[in-house]
């Protein structure tokens, strides 16, 4: 049987003035080595501030200091044009309590900034939801009833990206080819997530934790948490992501981030193809044909910058053999298993 | 305990001269009756001529005569301003192979009539799945190269829809507020149909049997093949439904279908959210987080006419004496269990 | 000196229960023959019932019973696969007012049925406008100041289409490949207009006389009213328009009418490369970049069910003895002016 | 008669090593002051790599180093929250020939890197353009018939931004609320652009220079050149455009810079109507009313990361005394018919 040894853990807990505010052009707060463990804390996406009915978002936010980032994190041996493997160990909430609040033209079935309207915002509010972290459930109350909900506590990063191409710097609530702010449910405990490496190190950072959320993030805002999260890093030499890739136990996974929702759909599900076609040996129209009947195809935001989408294809359907972007996953899976069985 | 009789039960099986090839502006081809079950064969999207890989869609088919319709049918008591119920005892495979095709300028990851561009087609094939109805699943095999690999038989009808609003007959491809081509995996066995009623009758025909289907049904064509299904109705007087509903054992959902694909998801969702505002007596911004924190956002299609995505509400986080639309679904599922049981 | 006899007048006054709703599935009002004139009267897109500012729409309109159509008509030797050609004569203004107002959700700055939000409707408003013929000007008057400025009278019918393709009927709000709710300014006195035909006769119709309008429609409205108008009709035999063409003096033109917008524009630009291939001898490639430096791309409305853009070419930069069409706008043209002339 | 001296002129021609990439996060190459000119000169979008049919994009360039622009120029006085005016005094070709091409996957009629299918690319030809200036042409000819004709020498700049807000760095393909490559006809000779000031002197820069181009840049490449050009600057304290404002002798506009289309279409002209309702003392609903029937949509791009159209109004429909923006258009043109004049 093989056994890993224990790995070291390096922790980051940032202080405020720490926070990144972009992806690209900020100084990497630490370096990280493959095959050593990252414990990080994360601050929520409103820094904190919203902890009751009276915050609200226009009264205790300033754009563009939102959902700030804890990193970026220089990965040793990151070099432009590989690709950067970064596995979720941990993801558990930092507090017992978690937030969500409509924002004025923000969120999917509002005018917004960028599709605007002459109409007024939505009101403002505030929900606050207790979390019970041994029976794994997050608490609905609504504001104007008496109806109360248990939803499962489902913790995930909404944000997690690298430096972006071509020398930008994006704000942090924007999701790209870079990753950043996709809101997929899928950067999970025990997911990896492939990034394209497009500066010298990296330089990824991660944020927003989300402890439960839709599909869609309907209203551009989950129930809202700090997070201590644990993570393991890999790289991939020669080989660069064009896109986002996810993988856990059970689905290879690529995701689109643009606009309109179609677009998104598109780059998702041909990076699909292609991923399908060169690692299994298809053709691309026999690949297309294979994702066209066992795909799954999760929306992750209709609320960002950009929408995202994921193309998500089972592992039972591919050759039982297949190893894919050089066996990073079960590298990773098995470093994290490894530290907590210790 | 309650014990339902055992239907009635009425079969039409169509022949080619009485395909229906619009919703709308077609007479109906039988009455049918609250109480009554309907027993009905669909003949494939492709009228069944595509058997082999010679059979190519631009040498044997000629639009607008695809995707024909087993219908239309007229619903006693059905009035305009009604809700039509169509609850899906029993959809099964009628042939023991199902096929699936590229078709010319047709499918999400190529340009098309309605998003055109100067390139060229993708070539045109013809995949043919064997179907094992015993072992429920139906056999993938690459034209070229011997991959080869079993997905899940997962009988389902991509069109079911009513006569429209406004006086208008749409092509049987087109979905949109009277149903017609969402290529939605949730019209399976099980499953209850809500539909407006916008004419005497109702009007309603169903098709375009799917073995097997991706979310999105990518390239535009699911495993087609033809079905035997059972199916039974009722209405709900007085209360019109907007845009299509689903209900099954564990989730109510709503649908939209137009574009751009976030308007499909915008038609959805604030549906979705009147919805549980209106039963449970949420607040329409209280219904809004709920959703926003709880709701499921399948993808149907994004290669129709029109696009659409389906949201969902998990039955669990409704309260647990919660009735929607009149008992519908649970009165024809019993009505359903008595037949099958017989 | 080549001569036009006068050509012959048929006049087709409709009362209110003569209107057609739909594109399709309506029987001809009247029959016309190529070379003689059809002058009829065209009712506003509000039948004439919003007349002050207590008309507001929600009150005194009733959905589908808006934009009446005149028509159709059955024109003598139209068949399948020919294309239509309608030439304006002359549009003038049938009364000394018009009309403009806000509807609710509806419009290219609101939410709306089709691009749903959770937010309330902007309020209804009512804006009458004089009408000053000899001056050819319409006057704007703000509501709530005392802001006047006179515009100019720019009469064109914003409805004109066929009966649409595929045994649909389409209600007369909508633009399509049939033509009909297009909404641009270039169906105005002067040009024609080209429409494949799906039967037989055509069955055209025409309305929603706009006594001004911005590009774009904006808020939904123009200045609607009702319009005296001289048409002549042509047949093009053994040749199809996918998508309408538009012919005048200076330019030639397609329409493309779908969502999103984008999608609108690939459709005009698409059709027109082809054209410009087709009739001037260019390769796709050079038709192509002829288009990408001298083509206008006018939008002419984001508010309906589908949008519509125009490409529009310049005749100067076409083979000076280049004919189009098969000569039909020059012909119609001609018996437009023997008729104005007489 | 007011008089206005001769202004000084400071002069800025760069090396190659000198052009910048992207918006923000450059360090400027000069200082200008409101009140002084600047000449400089911009190399064309090809870096002048692309000058015979030989010269393949794919072959020569290499992403991102595209579209070079000049600057980025530190303003004297311009801060955050203030508004930069920009104003074009003489654009003319630098050179006497200019050149179009098609870019593999780039293009309104091609699938792309953001609306990807999968389709191969279309095929890479390169047209070179002569340019005659005194008769004030460019002369098409086309590759694969000896089609030849004149099409107007229009020279404008694609590309004109500032340094963007929230700390980011845009590539320059990017147009967005910083300006950037909007690609729209109206940065011509004697129009003033406003763009909001997000850093410490604004560092703005310019470039893609176009001769001629269609409306929508089709193809996605215009007849680009090398371009000489004088340039004013002025600084409106205290004030903060959102979106980009054009202004010359007949129209006030805005421009609006996502997708879809439509949204960029709601952007430019909610900014319209905010801006006529503010300056004019209209009602929003007023000024929403008098924009859906005077104003003009041009499309500036629908091929490039964010697609832009500009909202236009007419100045003959304003007040007779207003003056907007506080004057700079028309002092900067008094500043520049001075430099003319000398």
């Amino acid at each position: 049987m093989e056994t890993v040894d224990k790995p070291t853990v390096q922790t980051f807990i940032p202080t405020p003035d720490q926070y990144a505010w972009t992806f690209g052009h900020v100084p990497p707060v630490a370096h990280v080595r493959p095959g050593e463990l990252l414990h990080v804390w994360t601050e929520d996406a409103f820094c904190g501030r919203i902890a009751g009915p009276e915050d609200l978002p226009s009264r205790v936010l300033t754009y563009p200091f939102l959902n700030p980032q804890t990193g970026p994190f220089y990965v040793e041996g990151a070099e432009p044009g590989d690709t950067l493997a970064i596995h979720f160990v941990d993801i558990e909430p930092a507090r017992d309590w978690g937030v969500s609040t409509t924002v004025p033209l923000f969120g999917a079935l509002t005018s917004t900034k960028f599709s605007p309207t002459l109409q007024g915002p939505l009101p403002e509010r505030v929900w606050i939801y207790q979390v019970d972290r041994h029976r794994r459930v997050v608490i609905y109350q609504a504001l104007d009833s008496d109806y109360s909900v248990e939803l499962p506590l489902t913790p995930f990063h909404g944000t997690v990206g690298v430096a972006p191409a071509a020398g930008e710097a994006r704000n942090v609530l924007v999701p790209e080819a870079f990753g950043g702010n996709m809101d997929s449910p899928e950067a999970k405990a025990g997911s990896t997530i492939y990034l394209g490496v497009n500066v010298e190190g990296a330089l990824f950072s991660i944020g927003d934790g989300h402890y439960s959320q839709s599909e869609g993030e309907v209203c551009g805002v989950a129930v809202e948490g700090s997070m201590h999260t644990t993570l393991a890093v890999d790289v991939i030499k020669g080989f660069y992501c064009d896109w986002p890739r996810f993988e856990d136990e059970d689905f290879i996974m690529t995701a689109g981030s643009f606009r309109p929702l179609e677009d998104a759909f598109r780059i998702a599900h041909t990076q699909l193809v292609h991923w399908l076609a060169a690692d299994v040996g298809l053709s691309v129209l026999d690949a297309y044909q294979l994702v066209s009947q066992a795909a799954r195809s999760p929306i992750a935001n209709v609320v960002d910058t950009n929408y995202t989408v994921l193309a998500k294809f089972p592992k039972r359907y591919l050759p039982s053999d297949l190893v894919v972007m050089g066996g990073a996953h079960e590298r990773l899976r098995k470093l994290g298993a490894a530290h907590l069985a210790s």
